[in-house]
């Protein structure tokens, strides 16, 4: 790879002034543009590790499903409908059971242009749905974009940060908060960009508890489905499943993307899974935004129609036949995945070799599993200082301070792209690095 | 066509009332539904006129686009820019100046999951880049669906019905409402859904000038670019163009789809044209939702990115390879649209032979275009009443009340789906309604 680091440290700190970016609060796009403005102008190459974007090629059944559906069904010029085509909602009920063991109807999965609107349209109905609890609780750390949504919606928001309350100690911090009686919703995502953190059965199990007597709606999202490693869920139909809150919580909004699990990022295909005791629920303060008092319908005509009316049907034929040949065992979506789980292996070890800790470094009493992200400190450096630093090093990450974590220190580092060629140049620049910061 | 109409009055009841379905208030996915159940229990067919889809077959262009950049370009794994990719915009750009002689650059370009998700980010920045002008004003009758955009925002909304009051009377009501410092954008769609009305560039002159004046958003919908088939509008680069409020409006969202004019509406693939004065702008206001205070970045990072964070890719790709072929000329996509105007002067002529009259009948003193749509009343009815008693004799409609129109007495009718094949049927069906409704 192009680039002897240190990079020369007055034309990074020229090209970053002039990007106005602030490395602590940097987004992870801010992160992009300005890594990328640094390997145009000096030549040189980064290990990127800012940017949670797939680093296989896309599923084949997918893109071969739409080419299908282009070419052979006509499908580029009719409308899909507000609430998905059939085959999609009949195959997303079908892979929840495989992979899930959950039963619900093709009624509750609702297909949505990625999980980024299926989180947007779930907080948005949780947020609306009795006035006095318009506050949305992050389970955080978290993916830092679910707080500008529920900006652009005008809900309030607040967060607990998992970091040492785990288990019976988290759901008491939970309940605590819940009494309040101002919170309609409850997010997180699970295993946890960016800590890689799973929670466990017992504590959704707890946690449905609480929502179910608070009467709080949980919004779940499972983007990186399968994917803690230490366990093989890849055998549809077959324990053991993931844990998800839907086994224990009425009222659920579960989104399921497949952007990560199937490399399929592009193409904005993804599901919510609505929980069936919760579709035909009823609350009247949902007409004034949606039209509609009942759930579904609230999410549906009151909301996915008004944004884009539906998702563009291509890569629902795309999500239906990955779903599909995932749930008859035809295509094991897990196994290529691994490669993430054994790329993050030999990098947390590289980056421990050389000085720097995982911040968030257990999982309950477990040790973490290796998948698309870990975080990392470094002795004496703020998050936002050692990012800063590290840009020189030719090493890009991003910052937890904007994942909602209370550990202003730490870095989130996705694994994604970095590949085999990589490893010994970031082992090296990681040395570099050391040397030139003595602890 | 099978069917002899009237149909069994009793059946239809039923099935009406079955379908929960209200004919006065019925949103056009109603209608739809409730004649599909109809077509199915009675086993006859109706002529479609309550659905603007395409009536005619995708356009091969944009299919061979995605299918390249899905098999070919690796497209499906990685993340769009959330402003578009550069191909699209570059693109955009060039057909705007082609065949609405405007000066943008391709940052001013920003696809969007449709028109749709267009409608929807620029009305939420238009109502609130300003506290006090939290109201969108809309020239109607329009797309009912704009509505319930403002509705899911949380912004007011006004109407102003252009039947009757053309030209400067027209101007004359929308500077009086513009007085009263509230409106923050004035949105509508022209050719018009419903009437196939065309603002003159007079008129959008003198509109541009008004809003100039009350510092507010224009928000032009011009899904049927082009199908004013008075005109040739066919051919890229030469005069006539259509009239555009870009044209003077320092501040216009413009709103272009691929569903219409490419008939590609299954693909959701539309662009935002945001005038070169406006995206620059600041207004300390957008923060409190989009977290910037400049129009641009408030529409892509505040508005794009937590909705959906970018176009699907395949998408944006069809779109950019018709963009291409039609600003270069390889394309005439005006030509097929043209079946529409025919379908439409063989259709009036029908409904007025049998007693029928159009709603809005003339465009300002030019009798109308023809083209997707028209409106129709008949004696002694009320709309709704109208609509129920059609479905009787197999023909299906939307009524005016859903656009925004004071005229209650009307419907409109999509020309469509209405090839030849359906002529003589829905002359005699006409014909049939006419007998056992004499005026």
């Amino acid at each position: 790879m192009k680039g002897d680091v240190p990079f020369d440290r007055d034309v990074v700190d020229r090209i970053v002034r002039e990007n106005r970016v602030d490395f602590r609060s940097a987004s992870i796009r801010d992160a992009n543009r300005v890594v990328n403005a640094i390997e145009q102008e000096l030549g040189v190459e980064f290990i990127r590790m800012e940017f949670g974007i797939p680093g296989l090629p896309a599923n084949e059944i997918g893109i071969q499903a739409e080419v299908h559906a282009l070419t052979r069904e006509g499908i580029a010029s009719q409308y899909a409908p507000f609430d998905g085509i059939a085959r999609l909602k009949q195959a997303a009920a079908t892979f929840v059971k495989k992979f899930l063991d959950l039963d619900v109807g093709p009624e509750c999965c609702v297909p949505t242009v990625g999980n980024m609107q299926g989180g947007f349209l779930s907080q948005a109905v949780a947020g609306r749905m009795r006035k006095k609890k318009d506050t949305i609780l992050y389970i955080d750390p978290g993916f830092s974009v679910n707080k500008s949504q529920t900006r652009f919606l005008g809900l309030k928001t607040d967060s607990i940060d998992f970091y040492e309350t785990r288990g019976s100690k988290l759901i008491d911090r939970i309940q605590k908060r819940l009494k309040k009686g101002d919170i309609g919703g409850v997010m997180w995502n699970s295993p946890n960009n960016p800590t890689w953190i799973v929670f466990t059965d017992d504590e959704l199990q707890e946690m449905g508890n609480l929502f179910n007597e608070y009467d709080v709606v949980a919004i779940e999202d499972v983007a990186y489905l399968c994917m803690d490693f230490r366990q093989d869920y890849s055998k549809p139909g077959e324990e053991p499943y993931p844990p998800t809150i839907a086994r224990y919580a009425d009222n659920a909004f579960v989104l399921i993307s497949a952007s990560k699990i199937f490399s399929y990022a592009g193409q904005r295909a993804a599901v919510t899974i609505i929980s069936p005791k919760f579709i035909h629920k009823e609350y009247d303060d949902l007409r004034e935004h949606f039209g509609s008092k009942r759930v579904l319908e609230a999410f549906v005509q009151g909301g996915m129609y008004p944004t884009t009316s539906s998702v563009p049907q291509g890569p629902q034929h795309a999500l239906a036949a990955m779903f599909e040949a995932a749930g008859s065992g035809t295509l094991n979506f897990v196994e290529p995945l691994k490669e993430y789980g054994r790329r993050a292996a030999l990098m947390r070890k590289a980056f421990k070799e050389n000085g720097f800790q995982l911040v968030y470094d257990m999982d309950l009493e477990k040790p973490l599993a290796d998948g698309f992200y870990f975080t990392v400190s470094y002795p004496g450096f703020s998050g936002g200082e050692l990012l800063k630093e590290l840009v020189y090093y030719g090493l890009s990450a991003t910052t937890l301070e904007i994942t909602g974590s209370t550990r202003l220190e730490g870095l989130r580092v996705c694994t994604s792209l970095t590949g085999e060629e990589k490893f010994e140049v970031l082992a090296r620049r990681l040395k570099r690095f050391r040397e030139d910061h003595p602890v």
